[in-house]
């Protein structure tokens, strides 16, 4: 089991974290893309990343609005693990 | 604007499309895979299908599970087009 963050942790990694925000301990983001090709573009892209660090996102799709939250369920809250995976989503974002 | 169906529609295309429901107007299924793998695969196909007929799905996935709401809102309620799509998704299912 991966080690829970500590409250100074997750203030720590948030400052690196624009755009998103802890909600009901669960470390979330709202993206906006041109259309849907682009919102699921992004997200083939984030699922394989994913997988590849083996923890996936809480994740939905409208048309081309995507909402991430990520914790790590197996801890009972956010661990490093999230903060990889806001980082690796944050470099789709950049690409 | 594509019409609204009507009440005995909805409930008639209902018998046809087993796993589904009506919640808040919408038509809702949730869907159980494998693994992240199936899921975000079943997605993908899903996606393109939808991209190609113009008509998009509300749609949440965590880890292995998908769940799919319906509606067009446009219209500001159920139309053919979510019938459409969820004969897309139904046929994807069996695939």
């Amino acid at each position: 089991m991966t080690v829970k963050l500590t409250e100074q942790e997750v203030s720590d990694a948030l400052k690196n974290l624009k755009g998103w925000e802890l909600r009901e301990g669960k470390l979330c983001t709202k993206l906006e893309f041109e259309n849907f090709i682009s919102a699921f573009g992004f997200m083939a892209r984030v699922a394989m990343r994913a997988e590849k660090i083996d923890h996936h996102p809480e994740w939905s799709n409208v048309y081309k609005t995507v909402n991430i939250a990520l914790t790590t369920h197996d801890s009972g809250g956010l661990t490093a693990k999230d903060l990889a995976l806001a980082e690796a989503i944050k470099q789709e974002l950049e690409h």
